[in-house]
């Protein structure tokens, strides 16, 4: 069995040097008469939290020809071409034709030129897993990876040590590896809460159907969230007692993309307000004077004049 | 004479329930291998630092009406208006109609409509004039007051508390208001640089001239940084040895907040930029180890989405 306490306290020592601690804020009566923490993960390098599992599974595992693969056309692609560039691997990205094309712009100011597949995300990761086979490379898988997950760890071990003092955390999920390192770190002395898109939510279906499936994915911030199927891991992690799984519409995540910008100028991509749309929207209620925290966990668009 | 370090505690002390702590970043290798360690002064209450200083002029004069007026067409108008409403105070904001849209947009959801001026801004101060000495109202300086610059100043002392360690500190300069709030916080203690865009610069002019004067101003950031003449309290402060005037054009502006988008994920209107402007272009080099700072002051403008 996993001692998550440790393998994220020897990841954080591995990363450290590599990443940024990203700043907290304190919002009183930010929603509704409710206070709220903010941790701005926006701000990590590459635009995402991604680094952080990223440089851990490149640091952890053995990398026999220094060769490491990737199948995404988003965050985690540009995380580990920036991560592999960094630390002077070598980097192949396979990126779907369809990806959003300021993620696949992100990659290549990195420096590293990413192999555009024709076809969806399933293409794209085939294409890659040919490619490890033939040439002796590793694949960094996005999510389900305890190494991944222990590095997406260390920003909860990271919030800690800054002073978090909420009770109940909200977290966006998209295949898992960012809620695994919360309940990794936190077990059940937080309440831990996912927040899904209900057009894109493996985890939400994995736990109805007791056991992960493929479902589905679409909407506005399937390029960040989209994934087919739940991790494994987090999927045993997310059977603890201090968990609460809820779902949100697109209309509500643009609605808190658009309340992050008016009430605190900090701009965010779907993905990044799906955590805030769960309080705005209802969809998680806290009670009187429940102490809240929420992540914001990516930026990655186009700003107008950028 | 004014004992600047006691009136800006006291000053703190009036306002700390009313404004946001607002985060601090420390960047490594940020820019050519310097550090820079960042205060994200845009997350505060009308996304600049201009509500500090609202907060303390309205607390600390004597206000016989509870009626406050302020001629801005910008982010002093927003502070002022946001202010009054939070302290129940009538507000009158007399504004040119030649301003920044969204920032006329941000005077009215604070919930005072703002009185809309034919003209530039000398025509709505007159205006403004006119109704204080008709109606019993007082009017609230945007920069040169003394209870104005230890409203700003107590951002300062924050940034101390919250472990600032830079020697020097980049300051965007308009009216001089913040400037001044930094000044008298920090004395000679720390070097301050001011940066100006070279076609609105008060307080450079000012410096050559050895007396303020009135200067034509223009370009991307006049409406926040466009004074047309340096405060006196300004310009006395800035007096001290360790202080540096610098200038910067603006296509250095637009370029960095390009920078501060593709780096950080940092959105800021062009004012909120120039700090860094300094550093990016080279108007300011800092020496090798210098521990630089830099204050990013505001975000006021449209968001494509929002």
């Amino acid at each position: 069995m996993t001692n998550w306490k440790t393998s994220i306290t020897d990841a954080h020592n591995k990363i450290r040097q590599h990443i940024r601690e990203t700043p907290v804020i304190m919002l009183e009566n930010f929603i509704d008469n409710t206070n709220v923490e903010l941790k701005l993960e926006q701000f990590q390098h590459t635009g995402s939290f991604k680094v952080r599992g990223a440089f851990n599974a490149i640091i952890s595992k053995t990398v026999p020809n220094k060769s490491v693969t990737a199948a995404s056309g988003g965050n985690h692609g540009a995380a580990v071409a920036y991560a592999s560039s960094m630390l002077e691997y070598k980097c192949n990205i396979f990126v779907p034709n369809i990806s959003n094309p300021a993620k696949i712009e992100l990659i290549k100011k990195t420096g590293v030129q990413p192999n555009i597949v024709k076809g969806n995300f399933s293409d794209a990761l085939n294409e890659s897993l040919k490619f490890v086979k033939q040439s002796n490379s590793i694949s960094i898988h996005a999510y389900d990876d305890k190494d991944i997950i222990s590095g997406q760890g260390t920003l909860f071990k990271e919030w800690e040590e800054q002073g978090l003092s909420s009770e109940t955390m909200l977290i966006a999920v998209g295949g898992g590896g960012l809620i695994s390192g919360a309940l990794a770190w936190f077990g059940n002395n937080k309440k831990i809460v996912s927040v899904e898109p209900e057009n894109s939510c493996a985890l939400y279906k994995a736990l109805q159907n007791n056991s992960p499936l493929d479902v589905e994915v679409s909407g506005i911030a399937a390029d960040a969230l989209g994934a087919k199927k739940i991790g494994s891991h987090c999927f045993d992690l997310a059977k603890q007692k201090n968990f609460v799984s809820v779902l949100v519409t697109d209309e509500s995540i643009k609605d808190a993309q658009k309340f992050l910008w008016n009430t605190l100028r900090i701009a965010v991509e779907p993905a990044g307000a799906t955590s805030i749309a769960a309080i705005l929207s209802g969809a998680y209620k806290p009670d009187k004077n429940e102490r809240i925290s929420a992540l914001i966990c990516g930026a990655n668009f186009k700003l107008d004049f950028c």
